[in-house]
């Protein structure tokens, strides 16, 4: 039997049908699920712009100009895994440490099933609760994070849990394999010139965007997915890695960022890692009201979506 | 047992979860529902700007802000009608005749039940293959029709189908008691002094906007409801009928409109009317960044919901 | 034989076609015809957000929405008037003192012939070389001026021709009859008390905003007409005496200004006045992107076109 | 010697100079000072869209345009007031319930000088700690409170001091003297019967929207006046009691709201009352990229600080 | 006798002056022209946003912005070729059907004369006629076709003609030489494995995106003219082949795509070619408030008109 | 004693504080400053689209994101350099050859001090003047321009100062070394074959944009920097030398022009130059609603400050 399939946008106009993503059908709970879908609606995590509690909304939209078959890599996600919408979490708007304590209990509602979970931000804070939760299943996971910041700040305001610091209290929670930890498209300004080079010390590997500026980023992904193996690895996708050009719907853009073709050069690069679950963060729509940005990350998504274990190619 | 409830914005945040009408359940098909909330996402049917194909998703996505009792009026319409939202129907994009034979046919299929259809466009042309399929069921119909033009063209473009015909073709085939067709709001320029006035001679009573400028719309609507008294109605609801600067983002504006207090007396007058169906329609998202004009739709549908045969009052 | 007519929107689909006034033909001179469009696109006249430099062409651009007949009042301009379009005065955006020289230049042009100039702006610096042609050929005119300000500052960074200095040096070069000076909507802040009061005592008729709020304009607008008489009158439309909701689009936009219902029951009220030139000022495109704002000048345009001398009512 | 004056649009251009309310001074703190601008940029506390943490940027720039004298009334603040802008209390973005505590300490500093606070927000939970602090000083004060919501729930998501339970907690706490409690302009929905009622039993005078729909302020304005008499009073007031179609930048609109003549008469007519503070709160930028929100929000704070006690008359 | 020249930015501001394609001259037929541009304003044929009814008039508004020589390359476009702008083909907007027989008609009536047609859409589905009235002139012809689609669907919602099925057409009505038509930039995702090897069977030539990323496009340029040589060849060139972050402004967008640097040089590597006639496409202005991606189209249109047959290279 | 410091991100949210640049300390005076930070906001020297008036405001506002260190290059300009903001010039906005008076006579002023000036304009005619001042303390300069255009014209509707022709006017006033004049990413379009020749004669090194495509520009900065070598050096950079894509809020924008890893690779490289003075300028925001063309803006002048003599390297 073949499993859920996105509405056809030759069945049903694009603009039609439910916002789910790529239109996929909803599930009230991850049993039958290989990847489930949820949306994390949040921005009070951010220092800069507010906006990204939109994005998992605009996500959706904008998915639904996607077509279920990956033309340029042959990947056909959804002949072979089974995938559905749990639509959103119920954070709380009005706290920060309380909507991180209701997300991590979501997530381990999520894993007595072994299923894959793909989020949709929401500001970056959302991911620290994600990786206690996957740790919990999979113990420390390696780390693939394409972002303009390394968010390994210690505090910001006194807080130690926001969008800048979750790096940091992964690290310090033992979380992730620190030498298995890659950060790529690292840039933009900082406090003192130690910013990146205590996390460099810990292990964690940082690529900064000046080293692959004009470079095609197949060898770096390639690269990457040898030194991870086959350990379980966490995809944390933060869209202002890109340039703003590209993504300028966000709420800390830095330019001299990444384009969209190094992005899926990446993300085609890494197929054959044991993904165990992925975030896509920081869409803030109000910043592109042309819808581009949100667009740009569903794509990504999709991208992720194809190279999880178990794909078929055609 | 409670009908539907909408989901409340203090259980989850309002920027959270499904995007049906109002965050209420979806529905595969009208039995049980006392009213059926349909998107019908088109725009091909437009003669300046287009856009309005988004228009259902957008009233979806900011009608998140209302709550289900009307503090205003007392009306408290989910305690006493069961509602749904059954999604889009699916036109085809690339022509506008096969669509509206598809609208007819999805509407004449909710019909089979005791239903009242409660539309969200979607340019005008919509409300044409409606009234086909409602005056089936209900034979010809009294007619509420909110709007800044009369649409009773008799061609556009050759085109006797357009959302600048809707109400001539109506009339033609015998779809509404002439009568008590009530078009309210009228005003802009025209290509002859017989644009309205031939549609006068079949009976339609025609209230321009400068008849009502400055005035409380009570007095009006309380004349209407009288006047139409148990007869099976319908309301149509363009939005173009407010003033721009109460609904920017729609295809055609005129100014010199109705004013949200105006069109809130309005509706809030005609309480007690035999309604059968209605619609909102022509807004048209990018020409109001804000979402406003999506959200001033979402509230008027709620004002229509609370005047339906049945609400209780509290 | 028929005079111009605009290109019919069912001829021609609105976003067809050339970008004239209504869809106007063009005209190389004032040869034949009642009146003229005339395009001043400048902004370098203006104290606080530029941008009307493009208010020429988008008040175009959306005229392409107006019908030829004005269905609430009966008049039927283009079956009376010989009416064209001809294209824009040749500015130097370096300097607004060369400007204002080829301004008045070019209506000295016109005015060799019985035509009436009707221009579109740019910002209200226009009006006063236009006032400097018009009193050479009529003598000191009446004034019908509505603007959220008088302008009738003296200087501003020492300059004394501004587009907030324009009605003081009309004054003082003797182009305006004092007493038949009506400035309607005046508003805002000042710099004095004595901002409004001294130009009161040259006989400038002020009436402020407040003393307009929440009332018809017809009374006010009859009284002016009588009060006029046959005098040769210009009338000038600073598009920021509309409140902002109905006029986002504007360089000083002041709060409680007039509606859209007020500003054309004033124009239809005026209907009778000896009219010999009028403009419409101060549209700044890029602060409404919904193109509103030009519509409404077009719209207020086309009812002033409807009042002129000689104007045939169905 | 003369107070401090607003620098002159005519001495630098309104886009030159400092980003400080109307261009003031800046002061470091509130010795000397009769009115002290200050600045609450934060947007963690409101429950739809976010963004208000721009506010007081927003409304500080637009406020440029500003002009000291009030030609409307006669009003002169600047020269009988010494007014400065000591900029931005330092918020913890990242959690709500701090803020709140560093708000009221902030005020609790004001407060040991005779200074009037002038707020700029931000989202409305910062009136809960500046209520606070207020009452410390001058015990229960009387409120006129215009919004569409009355802010009185109970709870949030669990969570007591938000954007939408302001009034309900001061109410408990005692700041208020409930008869003395004036909220203009209540609409929108509710979840229950009771949303308003309860509060009206506390004592809390509701003027909701219709009841003033199509008319002047200045009835109730005086009628609100003579009931506070010489008591200390608060004045704070949520942009979304404008109508949408005069304040679309903002996080929580709801339709059939005020028009800014109206609130313009509102505060006219408030004039004799004893203020000890006021706030003008829940700007959203990124909802009008005209700017004109923040322009009206700018030009209201300008009318209450022409109606402060000892404000001259010219 | 020198050709029409552009009206030069330095005789008239470039805001002021016709709104024709480089304000250029109209003319009323294609008599003594050796280039014509034509609009086709539609979006009907339009699978997910709409507006590109609007791209022929924001191109020529922004056009105004080129100067008539090509620095970069020497040419001069109109010292040698006789080029006016005849304004828009005047389709039915309600029936696309309609509008492809109208555009193959009035192109029709061109090619009664030596005459490149040199189209601004307006959607893709224009391509199909105009190919059609080639081919009765030239016979099946060589294509250059810029996309990141390759419109080559059989059927979309049972429609045989609308902008995705372009192509498949085409082939199938013989009007194309299969072999040499080059499709470059393909993307995106699709429906089966299939979507593009059928295509590749008739001996089409695709060019996908990540085959070009970081590349100079002169080579594949180059080896396109060579291959066609001096076949007549038609350049179908489709905005969204750009990357979205060069042109945001179009409907159906695509991550991973051209840069414009790779755009010119691709056009200006075929210079040689016989083009018969070339379009621009699928500029949607609303989704770019910036204008950019128009004044992209409208500098590609130049640097087309550039390589024509015949102009000459200073 | 460590010098002035920007505000922390960390002490004081970034939407908070005063609008200076990087939230730096203002100054009322030179005296003591190693780098003033100075804004031109003007926009009458603009050909095309206006709106740089609010340039300066918009690049400050942004430039709150940007932290005092240098990550990418170790650079730690305010541990070596006092740097403060000095506010705008008081231009006047109503004449430009007033206004290069008042900028040359302000930068004199400044010139008696020790202090390389670092401007935020403001369109580029503001650079004429400076030249002028700069000139008369160093002498004539060498000078990096970086810009999509060459900027030397001889007149523009008969002015010989405006943003089209600053160079040629300082070339002609013995302000340059003509052959220490390095013009970066030239491109668009001209009106003669001998646009760029011209000045290239006078020994004026053109780089255009296709020279440089898909390159890194360290070598090209490399080069530039040894050919300069000591000589007091002017940078003045133009925004628009950037592609659209990268910084759509400009008034002339070009396609096809530099990424803004290009710009951070030319300005890295070009440390070690003598630069006495610098500018961004043309920097338009109502055409990038986002904020980051400004903000790309404010990282450019972050990199440039990084590489003034004497910055301490970590
Ligand atoms: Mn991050
Ligand atoms: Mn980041
Ligand atoms: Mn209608
Ligand atoms: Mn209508
Ligand atoms: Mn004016
Ligand atoms: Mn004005
Ligand atoms: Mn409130
Ligand atoms: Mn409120
Ligand atoms: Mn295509
Ligand atoms: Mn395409
Ligand atoms: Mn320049
Ligand atoms: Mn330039």
């Amino acid at each position: 039997r073949m499993p859920n399939q996105p509405i056809s946008g030759n069945d049903l106009a694009r603009f039609a049908g439910p916002q789910t993503f790529m239109r996929l059908p909803e599930a009230q709970g991850p049993a039958g699920l290989d990847v489930v879908i949820m949306g994390i609606p949040m921005d009070i995590g951010t220092s800069w712009r507010s906006g990204t509690r939109f994005g998992p909304k605009q996500i959706r939209q904008e998915s639904a100009m996607i077509r279920p078959y990956n033309l340029q890599t042959g990947a056909a996600p959804f002949d072979s895994l089974q995938v559905a919408d749990m639509g959103d979490v119920a954070i709380n708007t009005f706290s920060l440490a309380e909507s991180l304590r209701i997300i991590e209990s979501a997530y381990d509602g999520l894993h007595d099933y072994p299923v894959v979970p793909a989020t949709l931000g929401g500001d970056h804070s959302l991911t620290l609760p994600i990786l206690r939760s996957i740790a919990k299943k999979h113990g420390p996971v390696a780390l693939v994070h394409v972002d303009a910041h390394a968010d390994v700040n210690d505090e910001m305001f006194g807080e130690r849990e926001t969008h800048g610091t979750v790096f940091r209290r992964a690290y310090e929670e033992g979380l992730l394999v620190p030498d298995l930890v890659y950060q790529i498209g690292l840039r933009g300004t900082g406090y003192t010139a130690e910013d990146f080079s205590e996390a460099a010390g810990w292990g964690f590997n940082m690529i900064t965007a000046p080293e692959i500026w004009h470079k095609s980023l197949t060898p770096l992904g390639q690269e990457i997915r040898q030194a991870i193996g086959d350990h379980p690895c966490y995809l944390t996708y933060d869209i202002d890695s890109l340039d703003p050009a590209y993504a300028p719907g966000t709420g800390t853009p830095e330019i001299g960022g990444l384009t969209t073709p190094q992005a899926m050069e990446l993300i085609r690069a890494l197929r054959g890692l044991n993904i165990v679950g992925f975030d896509m963060v920081e869409v803030s729509p109000m910043y592109d009201t042309s819808g581009n940005t949100a667009l740009t990350a569903a794509n990504l998504m999709f991208e992720i979506l194809s190279i999880l274990p178990g794909v078929a190619y055609r």
